[in-house]
């Protein structure tokens, strides 16, 4: 196990890292990664040499966001076949990284099947090594196309629910370029109401414990040039009251066949407060985050994460990968905390699903299959 | 303008410094506050010699709560009165401090209502000082006998919406001795609960950005030991679904004449869950928190605080009172922040408001009237 950090200098104007890149150096393949828990703060490379080092930087948050899990996970697989380790062993130290979010699962599978296939084919150790890699760049593409499509669709949902434009989105967590091979999920919706000039704003949830938006939504919004406003997660509740969102967007880490979203923490609150007050509530994500064999809400697994994270808070300039806590203690010694990462939303509070397929609503579990079998998604044995 | 800090050694059993005091030490009268920015951390006391140091006190939140802003505001009145400041321009100083908590006006125009009575009637300035001493100190008192008579009324309202005991309650902010003569409003309950041998479970939402759920409630919960569990604001809608929640206690900031209640932002969230999850919302207030002069939420002033509280995280360690920021940054440079202190919940929200007068429920404009004129509210002229 090694890792190494490559960090470029951060000036007024902070050079475009991408979130995720293959490479294949003298010294052998590795996967890079745009260390999430240090931005806004720095710009940083975590260079992945192997699984062990991959998984501790999903379980960190290093690398994080649904969508970009699964090519993560996809690549590390193609990571331990090229390098020789065991390619079974590796897809399963992946696959149970993280419990939620389905497409981790997704892309190990799908990498480790195209190795295992390509091996039933008589193709030697590096051939089929080649074909896990070959997955994962498939992957990597199909998850950028499945942006731009949802994008598309979710403005012109936008446009369908709020003729006139002017469009004030309020969004929890970060789902942008972070979190996927192409633009986001709920983000790129944003972005695209942006360029179009119809997004007067976008309210931005802090998203304790973490701070995904503070410190990963406000970067992207920054970086994009979009009218952008921060608030804890307490103050969407004034927002609302005020009649100051007309959509809420997130993204979503498992949807089951019965059209639940489990989503970051924080999720399912603006679901019931964007019903109280009429409001539109959207969840954007492609159909590989669709997991028809969860039949529903009750059967996904919520990952629960260390007590630390509330009881204590966390700058990213002090954050170091993998380091664990490090943060400030804010609560008194010895204070238990309940910390799910993720919270489900029943079908009944979304009002639409926007995938790459296309748009679903109302959520119905027919909805859910026609979408699925119409995804170009690709089917693992 | 002088402010000088005494600090008591913090062990494993820190001593039990009182929220707020009066002291005449020989270099002439002063209000000693328990600096509350500082805690859990440490146990300061900040000495308060004239009017601008405590509105500072009041305006960084070392000294906070509606009951006990009302006292320490009774209490600054007669600190410029005996120290022959100047009173009218001190009440107005004290009285504007802060907009939102009713409380703090209603202490400064007791004690300045008590010192112009005494002047008309040939009292000279000394005698005239210590009437609003005598009113500050009365106010003090009835404060206390207020919290025991809360804790009394609400336990009872508990163990009717609720028989059979074991309740596992959820609240919000800060609203313990910290914030009263007494032993606080909503905790004040909880703590006659778990004495009754009642309380299962305190749940204590951490209450960004100021975190006083975290710092203040869950320190007040661990030298009380009341069985309690932090979480992040977010958190609280993953309780109500999972059934975790018999009720929310919450305090109150202002208390409109039809039933709206200001408190602390995030409390309007959590009675929208309460309200879709079926389980009752009660907030605990003294009488002095009800405006009769404030005729609904709409007209409700909520105190917008700084964008750096919620760009910037600071734990009590760095905290120094009225220093400003001093926090590390979470969010990039230029982030612009809505930060409402408060926000408003309308009456068909709540359950029930408990007052040292008894349970008002439901809450009606006739019933708010009535529980006002029961009320032994000294009335101020």
């Amino acid at each position: 196990m090694a890792d190494q950090y490559v960090q470029n200098p951060v000036g007024s104007e902070p050079s475009k890292l991408p979130v995720l890149r293959w490479d294949e150096p003298p010294e052998g393949p590795v996967l890079v990664l745009l260390d999430q828990t240090r931005l806004p703060a720095e710009e940083v490379e975590l260079v992945c040499t192997d699984v062990p080092v991959l998984v501790r930087a999903i379980q960190t948050l290093a690398v994080r966001g649904a969508p970009l899990l699964g090519i993560a996970g996809a690549y590390g697989v193609a990571l331990a076949a090229l390098r020789g380790f065991d390619v079974d062993e590796a897809a399963e130290l992946l696959e149970t990284a993280r419990p939620t979010a389905v497409n981790l699962g997704y892309g190990v599978r799908l990498a480790a099947s195209a190795y295992r296939t390509a091996v039933e084919r008589g193709a030697d150790s590096e051939q089929a090594a080649r074909a896990a890699l070959a997955a994962a760049e498939e992957l990597h593409r199909r998850d950028a196309e499945a942006s731009r499509l949802m994008a598309g669709h979710g403005l012109a949902l936008l446009d369908e629910l709020l003729p006139g434009g002017g469009h004030r989105i309020l969004t929890h967590c970060n789902t942008g370029a972070l979190v996927s091979g192409g633009e986001g999920t709920a983000f790129a919706v944003a972005l695209s109401a942006h360029r179009a000039g119809r997004l007067q704003r976008l309210w931005v949830d802090e998203t304790r414990p973490l701070l995904q938006g503070s410190r990963l939504t406000a970067y992207e919004a920054a970086r994009n040039g979009l009218p952008y406003t921060l608030l804890t997660d307490n103050a969407a509740g004034s927002l609302f009251a005020a009649g100051e969102v007309d959509a809420v967007l997130v993204g979503a880490d498992r949807i089951a066949a019965d059209g639940s979203v489990a989503n970051k923490v924080g999720t399912y609150p603006l679901a019931v407060l964007a019903k109280y007050h009429h409001v539109p509530f959207v969840v954007v994500a492609p159909t590989t985050t669709i997991d028809l064999a969860t039949p529903d809400g009750s059967t996904i697994e919520v990952e629960q994460r260390p007590g630390h994270e509330v009881t204590e808070v966390t700058s990213p300039q002090s954050a170091v990968a993998g380091a664990g806590s490090g943060g400030q203690t804010v609560a008194p010694l010895g204070t238990q905390a309940y910390n799910p990462a993720f919270d489900v939303t029943p079908p009944d509070l979304v009002t639409a699903i926007v995938t790459e397929e296309g748009v679903l609503s109302p959520v119905t579990v027919g909805g859910v299959a026609e979408l699925c079998a119409r995804s170009r998604q690709v089917t693992i044995s």
